[in-house]
């Protein structure tokens, strides 16, 4: 653990009054939980702290406590800060638009476990190490002898569980399950958080789902394995909840296969294909992507890419194979 | 925890020599898991012992340290003990037959976290609150100070780990936590044993699992959700790789639905079914199961009976809607 920089993270914390919160774009349950929690951190120790992100937060994380207060980018108009804090993000345009608004070159300080942070800030403090930004709000909570409470352990909890798929990946330590012993102190139903988060999907979102499986394919090798959902399937469903992870976690399943790839064709944007891949093996995916203009990490990437669903398909699965 | 039950069951594990080892038929993660760290921990107090189960080891679970250890019922014709250990059955039947060997009535020791154990043999220590079997041999191994190892630490952890789903499950508790921290100073490959054990769906067992899902039903206030396995499906298919968990798992993911059912019909045995149940919510599937001459969890459940398909799935739904 780099203890310096928590120290001194904890020490620029106590110096500020007025704290601006975000997070990365597309924010999901660690970028969430982390900052919620945080922003409870700094209520509890009589800051002012608000949080601002550049997009929406996804229905399924309604439940969290506090989510209310989280403001998006288009509902503000004013606000002042004497601190910005980054949580969860390798880089700062990572908060889209957000960082933009510290015009007056207020001090930034970097929470963030991604190996790849390119370490922008006044304050950081990196730890590769831990399995999400929530494990390392965590450690402040414990460096800042500040008391956890039902509400943030709740907030934690979802912020670990989810970075590490329920405790599976291999960002999952030993002190991933210490800290989570002593969030469960306060009485977590986590089957609750779980169902909540993961198993939200409506019956008719369910069947559309297995007719998007039904459609799985595979490279002649077996090292390759696909889906698609072409614009033409979307016509006439009223909600399209994302399955985006749920295909993927499905496909992953499948002996052998290093990696696995979902197209989707954009229903209102003629002709844009977005691909998410998931890598089981020793393909780095984000290479992958990054040939098509697109990023995200060695197991996990996704790119947005203007051409026809079929011409598309046939060029990222033979990049892959080449690979 | 029943510290009185565990210190007897530690003491009788010290008078033996020769113990049969052994767990309920089908046997998952935590009766392997469990009977495998068990028989380790057996070895270091230089005792006898030896596992004999009713089936054989699924092959997903073929990388378990010791799993040739584990003898059938079929292979073995002449054996010897002083105790019968039972791990994770809270029926003798649940054995098979192998309890049917214990002829000479040698003292019987059941180790067991179903809430539902009939509280057989001489020795009993049940624990409704542990999350396993393997819990509750973690626990065994620190009351008789044997240390733990890297094998025994991986047993144990896929023992917790399958039986909690991940530390999903309710049956997960802050010790279950605490406990797995200890396991994981061993350096386990978590990634690869959840690979192992889960991801592991050879492509032709996923278009079939796709196609099972592909029938898939619900109640019409839509409380009960499930497939069917029809003999018909099975024909001509070499291998069935048992994907029972993999279906009821995806099934839980629906929304509002609390119970999901997996109706199967015998491949080899005309007109036997055999049924899965898991709960989500209010309903007590282990009643439900025991109504039909199952039984199980409240949560996870299940049955063999004799009968028809399409009379089982009419008679089965009936009395959950009923519940």
């Amino acid at each position: 653990m780099n203890r310096r920089s928590l120290k001194k993270v904890a020490a620029a914390i106590k110096k500020y009054k007025r704290f601006l919160i975000t997070t990365h774009t597309s924010p999901e349950g660690d970028a969430l939980g982390s900052e919620l929690a945080f922003y409870r951190l700094l209520k509890k120790i009589k800051k002012q702290p608000f949080i601002l992100n550049q997009d929406h937060l996804p229905q399924e994380y309604y439940f969290l406590p506090g989510s209310q207060s989280i403001k998006s980018y288009k509902s503000i108009n004013q606000f002042c800060f004497d601190c910005m804090v980054v949580l969860d993000c390798s880089d700062l345009n990572r908060t889209g638009k957000v960082y933009k608004l510290n015009k007056q070159n207020r001090p930034v300080i970097n929470i963030d476990h991604h190996i790849s942070n390119n370490k922008f800030g006044e304050f950081k403090w990196i730890e590769p190490f831990a399995s999400s930004a929530s494990e390392m709000v965590y450690l402040l909570y414990k460096e800042m002898h500040v008391p956890l409470d039902k509400e943030s352990a709740l907030l934690l909890y979802v912020g670990i569980m989810t970075d590490t798929g329920s405790f599976r990946y291999s960002n999952t330590s030993g002190f991933t399950h210490k800290a989570v012993e002593e969030l469960m102190l306060f009485n977590l139903d986590i089957r609750k958080i779980y169902r909540d988060i993961y198993e939200n999907i409506s019956f008719p979102d369910m069947q559309f789902l297995i007719k998007v499986l039904s459609g799985i394919h595979r490279s002649k090798d077996g090292r390759v394995a696909w889906v698609e959902i072409p614009a033409r399937l979307l016509k006439g469903r009223k909600v399209f909840f994302d399955l985006s992870e749920h295909i993927l976690s499905f496909l992953r399943a499948i002996k052998d296969t290093q990696v696995v790839v979902l197209f989707k064709e954009n229903f209102s944007v003629k002709d844009e294909i977005r691909f998410n891949l998931r890598s089981n093996g020793p393909v780095d995916v984000n290479k992958i992507a990054q040939h098509f203009g697109g990023g995200g990490h060695k197991t996990a990437a996704g790119c947005t890419i203007a051409g026809k669903l079929k011409d598309i398909r046939r060029r990222v699965i033979s990049r892959i194979l080449q690979s």
